[in-house]
């Protein structure tokens, strides 16, 4: 176990010495920044200029802030269970989390990607990948809800997901761990040659927005990092960085960090479309899970889907070629003209930067270095636009300002570098506190980035804010980017692990927001939408209460004849249709979170009662000066009671 | 039902009136106030001032909040399950959920509270409600995790707490619900002196904080809202507001807004301890859960207890004293002398404060205004210190500036209101957006305030922000008090809906705030502390994986011989010792959340396999250069293969 600890020693080292300089932080904080408070203060009712979607990594969820004040606007509940709004709780929601494991109550999201018209990011959804279970969420913009989840067969760990085309013709997800596929009872130890990788290619419904799986490439079994669609000129490709293309199974730090070049995998999607259309697909068996919310029920559904259309890369000229790209690279990106795609090699002293125009001109000539998996290899020098030469240590990630700039992070020696493409110079290095991952500029990775803010997603926080144990919250930092040089101007805790961030100007989402839902459109089959119509009716051991919530009250609030035994099903839904109403609802004592029912919606939540008793229930949402009045009571028999059903309001 | 909408529908329409007003938030945002933004910036890398802990209402948690910024530094799970920590998922703290009906996986936490010597905040411990199943937890402000959490026997609706003593002798918790005690199946009609209330003392070990549930005193059945121990001459009494002293059990939103008055009862609990000591108890039978997280093993027990001495107020003399108080009084709060008290009526034109001084002369001297169920009511003249004329509408709550100031919200004029003690006097308002309900001066509950900022905690936000569909944050809103008027500084938006802060000067906790957990104190029974102990064991359908995380690698990282229809334990433990270096940890398609395990700790989760296959697992929190190689596979074999159990990493 001795011969493998250098490599990770020296990372651990180098990220000491320099990302524990306390004097460098102190030395070129904010202090330098002019006027940063007031660049980032919204003054009190005002609004902030940008939205910024930053994945919650391990927390599983979806969060939005605002810009540049760094406000948590909301948390989106996408892959993990919520009780505070009764995410994958309530009746409706449950379906959401269910996969062809079972139900799985969490995910580790990273890459939110907002949907595109024309290479521009328009604001109606935003997509996000669950790394662990392979998954994509799409998320609807007017409601803030997670309006969808897919599943994706033959793939393991999503991690190279999900990105958008220019035209939101597909959401692209690629794999992170390579498995047997079909999955089955191998040796671990037969990983190389036949473990596989999936590239998946999710159409989108242009009305509604509803994602298909439409194919898959089938790729060797490489760990798949990190996707960036083709722009612009590069339109109808979609390139990916690989690591462990050594294929090895254990010790990864050591044995997957051997070759000198990885690859970028440049993938043709058009010509992919074109073998589709000429049935050169193989059809698989392949089960996954399909979840839509119903914008109309608000009810969730869960349907299992059994086959994919698969292209495989090794027997399919000009779907796949390899571009070398040194070392273990992880962040991969294209500039909004489409030429240049970085490979930002996490391991290499320097940043590679391919061109697009020449990897055409290289397939074209056939200028190919061997292969692999019978995949052409394009010759390195061939493809190669330019080189960043050593600007710092573990760069990971690079976006644009449109400007003909590109700025990338670099993990190790905690700072953000901004250079020029084309002339490959470096203009400017910022420190960050510390260690940064992704950052986001608006729209920095389509056609048509909004420069001015910058923001850094900092792994490493530790005395950047007031210490809270042990645990202490992952960071961003805020910078001006309007100037030639960057200006810090602010630091601010985020939730989970942001790895990404998706951010746009507030105009276009702000007009488009949803303020209640309408009583009139509710079609939930249990819906109360009328005091008139408030019941309860017992089937069997099963007992349906339809109960309204006004200010300031549950309606019944008195319900007698419910059993120990029983399977109560509270139908709850709020009355109201101002903005900003919600009501609410929980027993005492019940095993189930709360209800948190939006005006004009309706939401179940079921009760098991096991205790004899009179057991209260209220509103759990302060909603007017009576709310703590607005409450009632219900009445729990034994089994064998023969007390009646009954319910009211004010007998 | 026409006849009980009126009283609902004037609040309504007043607080459209009032709160919707846009012109009023413009004119008198934070614009007014010169160099806001300056004030509540915190330049990057300094830090906040105050420590503040607001409740997550319906979320369950406890969220930590810097301040001047704003920012939030970490949510600690409390009450709710929580994927992205494990809380409530992990092995470990699935006991801490636990309650005698059954396990819950939310909560509804209200008031935060923190631990006292001599009457000033020492930073040692938050305690804080479960309003719904009624439970109070406590928070241990070295390593930020929640340490203990005891359920409430008798009780329905743990609104009225969870408030401490000068010395933090007691935690107490009222009950808000009235219910059969013992609970039994009986008609809601009968529960005008049928139901019953309790209010829980909780003594607290001073070295090690635990709680024991010490006695209760039974009250009659009203609601009982909120509790404020005495201060300094009035320590030993504890006051809390009533509402529905009506009795009314349906449509309290008029039933029990009937009486002119209802009360403050002033419980005197030294007396109660005489009456413990005097044996002058009843010993109940009653069941709760004691739910400890041991600091040492990092595991939770749950113990069921059975019993609670009982103190009847209607049986014995001196224990309860009823104050008449107009009109359904919310907020209940103690000045840092000790000597006013003032009852927050929610529908009262004025407010009213009762006087200590008076009090004790109107018990010497027996002015009593008749009793309730053989209460003394006091005569409210005798007992009245004073009143604020007409300071607004809908007053909730009082926090003091230690300057002689008081400082009330009102909910439905949407404002704060600078009053001062003695004189009555209005001296400033301000408004607030929208409908304020607790606010948060640091210390301001307490013998010491600090001043400085007052927190205001909104419950309408509506037009704030940016728009987040139908739900939209809650809001809090920081002024500058250390002026004769009051300054807006800054709006933020909150976790769930936030009832209460408790404030505190950062130097009283950031000193004492632990940075890792020593691997050699690591005292889990599973713990592997070195990787010579990484180890893989079969007992019969269960297998135990022994594994270690630490940069970059998990180990053991290939594991084959585990099979469908096993229960696999993954035993975690994070062999750094350096600040900020957790690990993740996560199978693909476990139907269970991840691990989050800081350095020196030890965590299980446990997965059933059910899919033959070879399943990858990995850090869920990037951690180094080569994070995304810190992974590995464990192969799942049929139910009947003879696959060896076996483990490696660098074979």
């Amino acid at each position: 176990m001795k011969t493998y600890s250098y490599l990770t020693m020296t990372f651990i080292v180098l990220a000491t010495v320099i990302t524990g300089c306390k004097d460098q932080g102190e030395n070129s904080n904010g202090a330098l920044t002019s006027n940063a408070a007031e660049r980032v203060y919204v003054e009190p009712g005002k609004f902030d200029e940008f939205y910024a979607f930053l994945s919650g990594g391990f927390s599983g969820q979806l969060a939005v802030y605002g810009i540049p004040s760094g406000r948590l606007l909301k948390v989106v509940p996408v892959f993990s269970q919520d009780p505070e709004k009764a995410y994958g709780y309530n009746e409706e929601t449950k379906p959401m989390l269910n996969t062809t494991h079972g139900f799985i109550p969490w995910d580790d999201t990273h890459h939110p990607d907002m949907s595109q018209t024309k290479g521009v990011l328009d604001g109606r959804w935003v997509f996000m990948n669950g790394n662990n279970t392979p998954r994509i969420a799409r998320v609807d913009l007017t409601t803030f809800e997670t309006a969808e989840i897919i599943e994706i067969p033959n793939s393991a760990g999503n991690h190279s997901s999900s990105f958008v085309t220019e035209n939101t013709e597909y959401v692209i997800a690629g794999t992170r761990f390579a498995v047997p596929i079909p999955q089955k009872d191998m040796p671990i130890k037969d990983y190389k040659g036949n473990f596989k990788a999936s590239l998946s290619f999710l159409s989108v419904d242009q009305e509604s927005g509803e994602m298909d799986l439409s194919f898959q490439i089938r790729l060797p079994g490489f760990a798949y990092d990190l996707v960036h669609p083709g722009r612009d000129k590069s339109h109808g490709w979609v390139f990916i960085t690989t690591y462990n293309t050594e294929e090895a199974h254990t010790l990864l730090e050591v044995n997957a960090s051997q070759n000198d070049k990885d690859f970028i995998a440049a993938v043709n999607w058009k010509k992919a479309e074109e073998y589709i259309k000429q049935g050169k697909f193989k059809t698989e068996k392949a089960e996954y899970a399909h979840n839509i919310y119903d914008e109309d029920t608000h009810m969730a559904t869960s349907t299992i889907k059994n086959e994919v259309r698969v292209l495989d890369a090794s027997e399919l000229p000009g779907l796949v070629y390899f571009l070398p790209t040194p070392k273990s690279p992880h962040g991969c990106d294209v500039d909004p003209t489409g030429e240049y795609i970085v490979g930002n090699g996490k391991l290499s002293a320097d940043l590679t930067v391919h061109s697009f125009t020449k990897m055409l001109d290289a397939i074209e000539n056939k200028k190919f270095d061997g292969e692999a998996y019978n995949i052409p290899i394009l010759n390195f020098e061939d493809v190669l636009g330019g080189t960043v030469k050593q600007p710092g240590l573990g760069p990971l990630h690079t976006e644009f300002d449109g400007k003909g700039n590109a700025y990338t992070t670099f993990f190790i020696s905690s700072e953000v570098v901004k250079w020029k493409l084309g002339t490959w110079e470096i203009l400017d290095r910022k420190p960050t506190y510390y260690s940064p991952g992704h950052l986001s500029i608006p729209g920095g990775n389509s056609r048509k980035p909004w420069g001015k803010y910058l923001l850094a997603m900092n792994k490493i926080t530790k005395d950047r804010y007031l210490p809270t144990g042990p645990e202490v919250s992952q960071s961003a930092q805020l910078y001006d980017i309007t100037g030639e040089k960057m200006e810090l101007l602010s630091d601010f805790p985020t939730i989970g692990e942001p790895h990404y961030a998706s951010m746009v100007p507030a105009e276009l989402i702000q007009s488009k927001s949803k303020k209640i839902y309408r009583l009139d459109e509710n079609k939930h089959p249990y819906a109360t939408t009328s005091d008139a119509n408030v019941k309860v009716e017992r089937e069997g051991n099963e007992v349906h209460v339809y109960m309204t919530m006004i200010r300031s009250h549950l309606n019944p609030d008195n319900i007698e004849g419910v059993k120990v035994g029983d399977k109560v099903y509270f139908h709850l839904t709020n009355l109201e249709q101002d903005y900003d109403v919600p009501h609410g609802f929980a027993v005492i004592g019940a095993e189930n979170s709360e209800l948190l029912v939006m005006p004009g919606e309706t939401e179940t939540t079921v009760w098991y009662p096991k205790k004899v008793g009179v057991w209260p229930f209220y509103c759990t949402d302060f909603c007017s000066a009576l709310h703590q009045e607005m409450s009632g009571y219900i009445r729990v028999s034994p089994a064998d009671s023969n007390t009646e059903l009954t319910w009211s309001l004010g007998d």
